[in-house]
């Protein structure tokens, strides 16, 4: 490449989500002056070293397509979990949501996205395939929809009960409804609603 | 280091200004997503290669401080610019607004910051020495000091003419005053105090 190293270095940062060209140029230039005259602590150097160490060593689980170093993941070789309990999940980032409330002990399938056919992610994108494969082949008793509770999440969950339910498995959805510490009168109407219509016996 | 490479990664982000660790966890994941497979297009490696050509390629002016490649930046090596004036600036990025205005062609000196005692920014972090004797040795008909018309950045301004006056330079200063397209009725106290204060002669 002929660019300019500056230049090219704020057009690989404006890639990151959420940083439009001046953050990249701010970021460019601080990263340049904290990366002045030292090796050790240069922070270009360093952050270099961190994006290869990534590429090279993090890929996905072969079986349940979480983040991890070698063939497995964390989750999927601690024998001690709940093998008949999945939790399908749509990011790396809700999978760590929900290992951080530590209530939950069984396996996860990350999708690595919802369902969204005006961006062109269909089943195929989703690798849904694989799942229903899985589901098959391990025979969990129960397989809990955690996709986000929007209209995509919605649509990709809805997608997967109609898939998965006539293997004879138990779908579960997440429960809808009124956040902890929530006041009535701040809720929006989507969820209000929702949790009415959703009420449970007392 | 031990670390998992997700965490370092995050953590080199969050060293990024502006960037927490949430914004730094969704950026590593981002990155992650955008690299798996491919070896070209890669973003931790296209990142990486640019952080790198920067730390390898991008150093300092040795004359007035701009970033550039070689021994001498492009404004210093162009003998067409006006080599009487001399544009003192606190940051690379003032000197590329400057010369955006096309309005301005003598050579500039990039302090790299203000002064600021409280964070421990005095005289010998900006190199002012190196100013001083650059201005004793060429003999610039004009300095101008376009450092920022914030609190440090008046106060250097202040230091700067003290010392370079007596040198026998010009010393000038950007003018305050109300900005290009403002109206009167919505600039703050302090814009409006100074436009009336170094009101001019029409």
């Amino acid at each position: 490449m002929s660019l300019d190293p500056i230049e090219r270095l704020v057009l690989e940062l404006g890639r990151l989500p959420g940083i439009g060209e001046r953050s990249a140029t701010r970021m460019a230039f601080h990263i340049i002056r904290q990366s002045q005259g030292r090796d050790s602590g240069s922070l270009a150097r360093d952050l270099a070293a961190a994006l290869l160490a990534v590429a090279d060593e993090v890929g996905f689980c072969s079986q349940c397509r979480n983040l991890c170093r070698g063939e497995r993941c964390k989750v999927c070789a601690d024998a001690s979990r709940d093998q008949g309990l999945l939790c399908v999940v749509e990011s790396v980032v809700d999978l760590k949501a929900i290992e951080a409330t530590k209530t939950y002990r069984g396996l996860y399938h990350v999708l690595h996205g919802a369902l969204a056919p005006l961006d062109g992610i269909g089943p195929d994108e989703l690798k849904i395939d694989a799942l229903v494969t899985r589901v098959t082949e391990r025979g969990y008793r129960e397989v809990i929809l955690a996709t986000n509770a929007d209209v995509e999440g919605d649509a990709t969950a809805l997608y997967l009960a109609r898939l998965i339910k006539p293997l004879g498995v138990q779908v579960t959805r997440l429960a809808s409804g009124i956040p902890s510490g929530g006041e009535l009168e701040y809720l929006d109407h989507a969820t209000l609603g929702r949790a009415l219509t959703e009420r449970r016996e007392y």
